[in-house]
């Protein structure tokens, strides 16, 4: 099992051409961090942006397994458009998982029409941002932190709490509404382009017409998918950093490695040292990579069952996404430390940005911890239950 | 992902409730070792000593994949009677990969006939058995080590060294021919049933037209394809022992253990520790699993492919069967060991042979080390290059 | 860093002399399980019975570390004899911890005296021994699970619960006292020799004057040292077993194995996997048995204070024996199953009994769990609280 | 085993003084790369310079074990100063192993007198600079790679291979003597203050009365003692970081960490993972902790016993020193990567550097490959054999 992506898919393979652009100045992006702005500039003009829409209002209908795939390919390179893009359908996909199948369908045309990149600011884990009705409108205040993608964002999804009834509220909005203020300050260790910073809003309105109509009910298990798409692309981004990892290794390794002196051997390569170090590197990661796969058949399952999705088959589709999530990120970690060893002590040199994979995976695992997903995937296999579908499960 | 079998399948649904059987006394047969005679003779009623011989040759005309998810159905609480049945189906082939299309057929319609049990006894790596040449026979002499399933074998594939050519020579002859002596003194830490000692050859006599015409072209990379059934044997072995493993915890988990006296909680299944390990454990069992499944397709389509394989195909299976095997036993390993953690003190008694699963895949993985393997798929990753085929890959 | 006693200190010496005796027959002793009588005849034999028996009291004056040692150098052969050793000396220090000065004096002069061998029946953890007062008498009934080295004992410690007010009540007995039914039914995966099962106590008699004076104020943190030794013993075992099982495969890797086929190389010690493989193994036993010498260190420090023994440095010592233990049990699990790896499978054969590291490390790991430790020295460097001493810490 | 120093030495709780002030900018100067003049300076006042330097030179005649324990403390927030720390050394005490004793009293009495700062060029590993002799002098061309130091140095130790004999030469020399040209170049992902970048020397002009007398015997095993130097600078770093992300990661978990949603504690410090996490990890660290003070022992055995050192005592210092590197090394990238998952996703803000400890650890083990010296100590274990003196062991 080779990390090449099934380039018959003719997504997959518009994604793996801007791959191959993407990764000419991605350790460049990487020290700058900052706004991507030429790389979203490139996904809008591939039409990847319209990918998971409904061919009905104007995209291309894929199954989310493929924006995942193309999270991976991008993460084979730069772990930020790997989370941007893969955020960006969480946000189009919230009104048709959250709205009615009007408020839907508009957004959805409208996106298409607009070609709208789309960022995130309705992280649900913090409660600091809040709005007051008033008539048939609503005055919004406070910021989101980790608003991944708002720095470039043509739109944003945003969420926050009723002053009065502190019941959540979600509504899109134009990201250069005024009220809207993108901080852009996100300075991380690593994923330094995904803008993931706070948005702070200042007496934003917004029409009651605007806000998703949660009241639709489309079941309880299919609303909470939502949850298991953004875990779904945190964990290719894993996987394709541990791909990524391994592939930037071996044109290093195959070409400017230089055996070590009390080797024996003519060639790097020969040493059976670095033939066993990359075979395991490797084998880790095809196994994470099958696991991830797995996971996302799950995902086209359950999204595929709609409002007929039952708490059970959510379930399953949640545990997968679990333990595909917590095994990457473990096997990104170690791959993308582990690299180095083979490639040798010049390898450091900043220039290469060869640590960037590694910070990205260490950045982004953090963003939910590993261990309440190990425990989720014990507690099912022990007890038969599932996750209580939240914020991160 | 569950490791429930696909009991929607006749076959796996059989194996199913074979294992049930034979779960019974597996424990007690592991501390006795010998032979497994009861349980060869449910296979024989099972009718699955014929899964994979052609239709029209009596048998179910199963693919590979079957044969080896019954492997991993029968290791889940029973290592040996696993590789005996996987062996069994290495012997089957023999002739089909070695010999002639007539000797082929002619051996599938006996053994379908006579519903055979096969045993091993051509282990390329031994150079310890000699045949001589007398006209129209061969008369064989010496012994071969590690003859898997000869202590309960109607027929034996045998392989031998002749005198003056020093090619290898192979030949199926029954395990009750004069000449044939089976010593069964197999006495090793696990796989404790699979009669994996020495056959004696006196004075076997051999007639030339039971002789495998290796002559006839099958193509060299198809031919080559009687070692990845057996290495996709043990890696079935080992996935199903770590599943086998943690759902024979499970049981005693969740019906005998105790919580630890400093836990705090009530139920032992409570502690936040209990979870993560077996989370953990069902993780890595899991994606050993779907790497073994990869590998399973990959030989399936291999063997589809028949004479027409070429050398890449061949190696593109090898290089998958190499990353699920050495895999396989590293998670195997791990598992077995640890889930006695969260069973506690009490599941040491010998009574329950809960080590077996660890005896088992120690005493399997050492068949052939996983580090040439690891090299091989680290080579193949860096170079490109194909193990070469040969007596373990 | 090798793995050799300091053979300078003359109990070192006689300690080594005997584990090259008991080697002779452990893998078969260890297959047999039951009694090791020979070995407690030649134990007391060497007078190392006495050996933290004060010099007053007619012992050696030896100090707990090198009682400790001499468990490591017996598990290095022996898991069984060396927990019976470490054991021994915490049921013979059970009167100097627990009951008044003078019956300390006594037990020890008369353990000396009569060259003593002493079995464990206090375990705390088991509520299912009582006793009933009637004037100077005690009536015990019950019994006691993992009485370790009753079966060959010549007295017990024992412990029991007041029927009136619910107070543990310990006195030493005779082994063969009426009334003590040793059951020597210890059959366990591993530690087979250590006679760690039940001793049924029928109308036991023990005089008042028998039990342990535990009102004598001999300061809270030195009484709670009893535990420590026990944790010690464990750990020793671990490290003595690592040791033992790479000094095993030493002799069978130099002496047996050949070279993998397809290694290239002549001798199987020049195939750098199996360097490697030693050294890594080498390397993580060196560090746990540099983290065990410290655990000697702490504990000859905490005895050596006696009844000035504060809290805090109580806790040091608990830290540091947590340490240890958790870190010994972890890397002898390791190394006692890999070493399988670079020895081959031929050295699978029951007849080494190889396998027996791994089956003792695997059963005396379970008797604690090594998660509370781990737990109680994070708990400790988060915030600088030692555990609550406690029947396992 | 905590990670505090031992204060009760001078020398220590000066470094420990030093240390928290290169704290306070550790981070900001970690991001800038480039020259810790300051810190220089202030180790110029402290007087740390001379540490090692007999005191009948000038100097306060510490053994190396103290250098290396300030090589510890100074690497607990800053890789780079720890590093430049035990280089300088290896430069101080190149004309002790290498020259005449007069040429060692000499450069002593000069480097004490005039509180010079070494900086190292003198890597035997390149062979990239070569001396052309004109009578008294040698024009040395070329350059060295890998210089650490040399951008704050006052003097430099550097080597060229003579032109005609092809034999290695040393020398000492001003850093400021016209010829020598440091780049002040090293940019990498790690150590980024360590200059460990090019010097370039253009018709260096070097008196044959500086070139150390090579000649002079001192004993083959006395004379290659300079590498285990070198060696054990690097693993004290490995050590020096491990215990510093832990205190840091302490420090950030006990004052800002929040526990997890899904969590049920109301501290972060009260979520067994949290306290199992920390207690796994600084159990690694007191392992890989006793094991260098093994090695710091040996090291002062070995130089304590001058040209007396046999090969044997050499080979045993350096296969104490190579376990005590790969340990070292090994565990400190785990401890390094994993503290952020009990810190938590806001610990990744640049701001806090908290990456460095990884960063600087993945560098510096990339100097030379653990894996040789692991088969090192493994053929060591296997057939007594030490490593060969050399480069790198």
């Amino acid at each position: 099992m080779s990390f090449d992506p099934d380039l018959s898919d003719p997504y997959l393979a518009r994604a793996a051409a801007l791959r191959e652009i993407f990764a000419r100045d991605a350790a460049a992006r990487d020290r700058e961090g900052g706004r991507p702005t030429e790389q979203i500039r490139l996904l809008k003009d591939s039409g990847l942006l319209k990918l998971l829409i409904p061919r009905e209002h104007g995209g291309h209908g894929a199954p989310w397994s493929t924006a995942l795939r193309i999270v991976r390919e991008f993460a084979k390179v730069d772990g930020s458009l790997g989370h941007l893009f893969g955020y960006h359908f969480g946000s189009v996909h919230g009104a048709h998982l959250l709205g009615s199948p009007e408020q839907a369908a508009d957004l959805y045309r409208r996106s298409a029409a607009g070609n709208w990149f789309w960022g995130n600011a309705r992280n649900s884990f913090s409660k600091t941002l809040f709005g007051r009705r008033d008539g048939a409108w609503i005055t919004v205040n406070g910021f989101k932190p980790f608003t991944s993608g708002s720095h470039v964002a043509d739109h944003l999804m945003i969420a926050w709490l009723d002053e009065e009834t502190r019941d959540w509220v979600f509504a899109p909005v134009p990201a250069d509404r005024p009220g809207v203020i993108v901080e852009n300050d996100w300075d991380a260790i690593g994923q330094r382009q995904t803008g993931s910073g706070r948005v702070t809003f200042a007496d934003l309105r917004v029409h009651a017409g605007e806000v998703l109509d949660t009241g639709f009910d489309r079941g309880r298990p299919y609303r909470s998918l939502g949850v298991l798409q953004q875990q779904s692309t945190l964990l290719n981004v894993f996987v394709g950093s541990a791909q990524g990892a391994l592939l930037a290794a071996r044109d290093y390794t195959t070409t400017a490695s230089r055996p070590w002196i009390h080797s024996g051997v003519e060639k790097h390569t020969d040493d059976p040292w670095v033939k066993r170090t990359y075979g395991d590197l490797v084998i880790r990661t095809q196994a994470a990579t099958a696991l991830a796969d797995r996971a996302l058949e799950a995902i086209d399952a359950a999204f595929a069952r709609g409002r007929d999705l039952t708490e059970a088959e959510r379930g399953e589709a949640a545990v997968a996404v679990a333990a595909a999530n917590a095994h990457a990120g473990a096997v990104a970690l170690e791959v993308t430390s582990t690299v180095f060893e083979v490639m040798g002590a010049r390898a450091s040199a900043a220039a290469y940005g060869f640590d960037r994979f590694w910070r990205n995976v260490r950045t982004h695992t953090l963003h939910n911890p590993a261990e309440y997903k190990i425990r989720n995937v014990g507690t099912w296999f022990l007890t038969g239950a599932y996750p209580e579908p939240g914020t991160f499960q």
